[in-house]
């Protein structure tokens, strides 16, 4: 019979497009004895963990919690408890993540009206206008913080003219949740998701979502139930937030003992602080790339904090490069996706990554891989 | 400022109905150093668990992975793949989670066609029979261990019959994986899932779910696409079993290195043997109730050997008493589900929890609880 050994995986760091490295006070919280997803002393844990959700939000929102999976879960617990059979989605697409809310709004039985940005730039709001006009959506679904190209969407003005036709703001917040400017209530967003394993530093696994009271009415007097059993809002609620906890499913616990954790992290520092920090040392970052003679894929109006997109140089091999890079520094970044592969690398400075030290070190790094691939600045 | 404390969880003994208590190396596991979820050590990693998931499962089949969600994830993941607009399924339904099956085959636009068992008893074969022979039913879906009722249905019957009517087997093992005899492709099972938390001794939030070729064929020639995207099997075999592993979401690492560590153990001790001692502990308990004057809920021919469901004495509080254990002993039973609230009490023995020690310290408890709530034996 065969044997397994021992799992010894490489002390990665971890600087791609996410999962982050997890902060050493969020992997002990993961150790923690556990309890049952109905006891007591887990109902204190999932009081305070939405406690922090709606301070990470800034939200008011009652309903706020973790869905029990991955950042694409939380996308699919968005949609496909607002869409219905027949009903219109605006759908903004700047690049990957907007092509998969497209795809979702269509597996509903929904319309998806496209907007589409050219990649590396956003979607400009009088094109959503055009788009809500020529339409009978009930939801404009857009991407805050595009991981696929490095961009930070503007939302307020889109929130105003969506508003304005009375539909729905769902935002994508996967990559911004915890690092980059996000108001979901004075934004006026109705429904945001994101994922542990970015900004917050958590493992990934977990999905925060947050709704409005408005999309709740909405999702409350649907025609027909939600398809989704597993995704099903209303009753996920009753688990999350009623005192008597009316049992869904079994939360995957120390998961929730480990965004707990992060978000302690995250509420210790504080939002504004945190935002700060992965604003200035993506600059950093941007300063580094350009001072080696590469240049940045992203319109640089709209530079997302925690995720950077670089071009890749002519005749440079995206995967040997990033081989090196693996091999002899044991760093990892991200190649591009979909229509990018091979034209861009995406360097992520998430959660305890974000660091001055990191800004430098990812530089130096891809530095010495080029060289090493024949690339020399100037030629 | 709120200040939020460390967590300190207390230290109990989890033996209800699942999670169970997580082995000291599946803990240390969960805390290793994450890589990406393309990282080529984690392509291992996820080649050496698929490898041991067809050694729990006892199956070849090729399609054979971890869905990034809980066990209701497996349920769902198996329905919505399977169900188009107007199928018809035979839906077993000998208690909570069978219920929860039929409910799932609606929202898919499904037909549900039940059959029910009486609480605490198994679904005849010949119900089944008669159920298949008055619909046009794709598949039939079952509960294998019956979480709710204690229940372990016997399935190679019900296999035969359904293969005869060139139906699909769907199989919901959530209970019994890794702790009580299963043979996949022995008995004819197309579709089988569990989860991590119970047998497996892993913590929540990973659905192990293995797939028959037939089955496949069917699902690569659906009309219409799967209506979940995050649960869409074709497209998440293509992350978990093709060699150059297509992006489909970020894989949830701790919880796999988790599940790989629990496989292991699993794949040590030799699936038989792990069998053997799950079933000798519930024997062991299921004396020690009786003699304590307690009878058991379940038909004794269908003994479930992970879970045990004992009727609750009249006049006894069913949580104050669930209380005291859990208060005085640090000990946790579940109480009833559904119909069966303040009916019976289920005690779990899995995983790590299934040894002689914990089947007299549950019974010792149970009996000093309910002497303190003046239950004396042969009143």
């Amino acid at each position: 019979m065969k044997v397994y050994g021992d799992l010894r995986p490489p002390e990665r760091l971890l600087l791609g497009a996410g999962p982050s490295n997890i902060d050493p006070r969020v992997l002990k919280a993961m150790t923690l004895p556990i309890v049952e997803h109905l006891d007591p002393y887990f109902s204190e844990v999932m009081n305070e963990t939405v406690e922090m959700l709606r301070y990470a939000f800034k939200t008011e929102n009652r309903v706020t919690f973790p869905i029990s999976g991955t950042g694409s879960a939380g996308m699919e617990s968005a949609i496909c408890n607002v869409v219905e059979g027949g009903d219109e989605v605006v759908v903004c697409i700047s690049g990957f993540f907007g092509e998969r809310m497209s795809d979702m709004v269509q597996r509903c039985g929904g319309k998806s009206v496209e907007v589409r940005a050219p990649l590396g730039g956003v979607v400009e709001k009088d094109r959503v206008e055009e788009a809500l006009a020529n339409s009978n959506a009930k939801a404009v679904a857009i991407v805050h913080a595009e991981t696929s190209t490095g961009v930070l969407q503007p939302l307020k003005e889109i929130s105003k003219i969506t508003h304005e036709y009375g539909a729905l703001l769902i935002v994508d917040a996967v990559t911004s949740l915890g690092g980059c400017e996000l108001l979901v209530d004075e934004w006026g967003i109705d429904i945001c998701y994101s994922a542990s394993q970015k900004c917050l530093g958590c493992p990934p696994g977990l999905a925060p979502i947050t709704v409005s009271e408005r999309a709740m009415n909405i999702i409350r007097n649907r025609r027909t139930k939600v398809q989704s059993w597993y995704f099903d809002i209303s009753m996920i609620e009753k688990y999350w937030l009623e005192s008597n906890r009316i049992y869904h499913h079994t939360a995957p616990i120390p998961l929730v003992y480990a965004l707990r954790e992060g978000l302690r992290l995250l509420h210790e520092e504080g939002l504004e602080d945190r935002w700060m920090r992965h604003k200035e040392n993506m600059q950093l970052l941007v300063e580094g790339i350009e001072e080696i003679g590469l240049t940045i894929f992203t319109d640089k109006r709209y530079l997302c904090p925690a995720i950077t997109a670089i071009n890749i140089p002519e005749n440079i091999g995206d995967e040997r490069v990033r081989r090196i890079l693996r091999e002899e520094y044991n760093i990892t970044i991200s190649g591009g996706l979909g229509a990018l592969k091979g034209k861009i690398w995406r360097i992520g400075l998430m959660g305890i990554n974000s660091t001055r030290k990191n800004a430098l070190l990812a530089t130096e790094a891809l530095k010495n891989a080029l060289k090493k691939e024949g690339y020399c600045k100037n030629r």
